[in-house]
């Protein structure tokens, strides 16, 4: 089995980053972390590169803000680095900037990113916070396609869990966080794998039904 | 325990309408059900009442339709005929008609109802066509409070479960259905009871996290 070379992107502490790293570590997971990118500095994620000993770099996408078109120049270089290091997939975690729909495109099917709601409900940013102030009882994350329409590119997993009466925004984003932590790995490792793949351009397929990909916690009592 | 006098309109073959009245025959369930009301003259559902000597009765809205305001009329006799009976909940299932601002408004708070989608995904019409379609991988049903605003009224309880590779419009209908079977009685139960109830208007708060309001079926492997 060849491993698929992936890259990560992140902006932050990269909880699901490390999740990834961990899962690609199994001798059967069907990709490998070949780089991570931070478009920040500072971002504490870097860290689970330097530790794994995986090439890991920044690309401040301040550095380009005096450019004529800033987004285009940062994704430029970007877009350089990944062919150079022959990247097939590209993992967004917890990146906090849009691309632009000529990037997505050239990469169209290849990126992946992850929401912490049960998509299409909750598309956008705080959605801890609008979560619990709707009043819903089961809450998620998702891992998706990316496409140019935010949040909403084809769905390759999902997992569900039970939203508590006591539920705070930093308790419902950590449970969601846990859950992430597993779907993540597997929704890469599908599609790394092939056993899911797009169909008509945009539903998910699963070949593989026996891939856990819907993964439901168990409501506590 | 005095239980609650509930009314449940139906339009068809009340399979919701079945359990309500099965919970509602068990000793300690918190309401009774004690008036079913049809909008539709041959509605399967109907049987159930009169299976269980539940009083059953039609208010055919075709014969409203020469009115000035046929919804009007109508909800007026609707509304004649619960107060009547001393009705102080209603459960909408499979009722097919929108309620007006004025009757959702002089109910406000006592009015429920199920949807066949984890709300807010999938509000209106087709809902398990455009479930499938949109490639969610989890599904499931949702009993809320009814306002003015279609699908959009507080939450008291969602129940979920794993969208399968094969599954057909059919086969999500029929175990949707299941889960609404058990969520809708657990619902009613907690209103009823008032361990469930809304604060600030809005949402719902259970004083009791023990009562199963989200209930979430085990992923078939």
């Amino acid at each position: 089995m060849r491993r698929k070379r992936v890259a990560v992107i992140i902006s932050g502490r990269g909880s699901n980053l490390r999740a990834l790293i961990g899962a690609s570590e199994k001798p059967n997971y069907p990709a490998t972390i070949a780089l991570i990118i931070s478009n920040r500095p500072g971002a504490e994620g870097l860290e689970h590169g330097i530790a794994s000993n995986i090439p890991t770099l920044v690309i401040d996408h301040e550095r380009f803000r005096d450019a004529p078109n800033p987004k285009a120049a940062f994704e430029e270089q970007l877009n350089d680095i990944l062919h150079a290091n022959e990247i097939e997939l590209v993992c967004l975690a917890g990146f906090m900037r849009l691309l632009s729909d000529d990037f997505v495109n050239s990469w169209a099917g290849r990126i992946l990113n992850i929401h912490p709601s049960l998509l299409p409900a909750f598309r956008g940013l705080h959605v801890q916070r609008r979560t619990l102030e709707s009043g819903v009882k089961i809450a998620g994350c998702t891992v998706h396609i990316v496409s140019s329409e935010m949040d909403a590119g084809p769905i390759i997993g999902q997992a569900a869990l039970c939203v508590q009466p006591d539920d705070t925004i930093e308790s419902l984003t950590e449970r969601i966080l846990r859950l992430e932590h597993t779907l993540y790995p597997a929704c890469l490792a599908a599609i790394a794998s092939g056993s899911a793949k797009l169909i008509d351009g945009a539903k998910v397929a699963l070949e593989c039904a026996s891939v856990p990909i819907s993964t439901i916690a168990t409501p506590s009592s």
